[in-house]
């Protein structure tokens, strides 16, 4: 499956500034398909907001009514900021990161997104197969359209494009290889420097934990290996001299 | 730690109705400690935007220059959709999902967001602590500003609203002062064991970067500032003993 599987519905959307909002999020996370039901004439205000996401929107699908949305998708997942037990729904709303799992699946997927005001109604939602909820402050909870499309396409690509970087080497971990090297250039630098036993143990102890932690990559690895080979190297040779003289 | 540990700083930004977007998005998330730098004037657009998050608007701090940041913050995290390889070496990237960690340690972490065009000058992302980059399509990776907000403030959040995060033993996480004597004495050691000038700035930005990214306890930065000193001195020593004779 690609990200190409799946389509964002707007239905009814009351604003077309938001429309183009949607278009540019769609755009900057590699999705290109975007129906609109019932959606007001696109004028100045969504072409500004679209920005590069502009043919997107211009190629949207556009439908008169919700139910032309059955029998064109697999899956029909509708997205609400109010979660079942808030409206008593027999339904238990899943994560996005929980939809992250269908991207292992085959099928056209419609995320549904409702009306800026009043979301979806009670009889769409259960037209659909899954009910979604972006968790969010229980006090608050209505995101601005576009950021609750923002949201769910970041948690559903995210793996996609971080998964880019590592092809990229931006996020090559280091290697055990490198790691041990590293320690062991570290270790080297303590005995030199550090005569209690105790001491010396705590140092190697928690120089490990601030490296596993950090999730450093292989250049990080090779700076900090050669400034501790440099500084062992720097105390021995002095040492050397001092000892000859 | 709680949520309230976070600011959302905003420089420059050039539309209040961002300004108003941002606000909206941070009550959506339990966030509400707002810094402006330099902002615009909060008009109609901004008040519209902003809906319940309007309170988070009005009680903004603003400050006159991103210079005013230094000192006000334990953490500076620059946000930035160009990632290491596109422009410089000195630029490795976290995940939002990793800063979702700093929920386990205490201080205050500013959340930087730079200009809707231009985003923060390399000198203002010099200057931050991490650099933290929006995983998106390479094609199309600028987000609208309160997107960027929206999406990193929700990878940090979800935890808390679907009541995943169990209050987990906090540990006691370094303070500034702290962290400015670690990387003073590593900085020292870097002076004493290496000559290139290049490579001791890149020696110096790395080890930063990991500190900044393991969230190292009171503890553990008292520990190698122990080790740090120790070598220093050893290099020292042996260096005036060799002097001497």
């Amino acid at each position: 499956m690609t990200l190409d599987n799946f389509s964002v519905v707007l239905v009814e959307p009351k604003y077309d500034g938001n429309i183009g909002s949607v278009a540019r999020i769609m755009k900057n996370f590699g999705f290109s398909r975007l129906v609109l039901v019932n959606p007001p004439k696109l004028g100045k205000e969504a072409r500004a907001m679209a920005m590069h996401g502009r043919d997107i929107m211009e190629n949207a699908v556009k439908l008169k009514s919700f139910k032309q949305l059955e029998g064109r998708f697999d899956f029909l997942v509708a997205t609400s900021s109010v979660t079942a037990t808030d409206k008593n729904y027999l339904r238990t709303p899943i994560l996005p990161e929980h939809l992250s799992r269908t991207l292992e699946v085959k099928g056209n997927i419609a995320l549904i997104f409702g009306r800026e005001d009043i979301g979806l109604s009670n009889e769409e939602i259960e037209s659909c197969d899954l009910l979604l909820n972006i968790p969010s402050n229980p006090e608050y909870p209505t995101l601005n359209l576009s950021h609750s499309v923002g949201i769910l396409l970041y948690e559903l690509s995210k793996g996609i494009w971080t998964g880019r970087l590592k092809k990229k080497k931006k996020f090559q971990e280091l290697s055990g290889v490198e790691k041990k090297v590293l320690l062991e250039k570290f270790n080297a630098l303590v005995d030199l420097a550090q005569k209690k036993d105790f001491d010396r143990r705590l140092a190697k102890k928690t120089f490990r934990q601030i490296i596993s932690r950090a999730f450093i990559s292989s250049g990080e690895a090779s700076t900090m290996i050669g400034i501790m080979r440099k500084a062992g190297d720097a105390i021995r040779r002095n040492k050397d001299k001092a000892s000859k003289q």
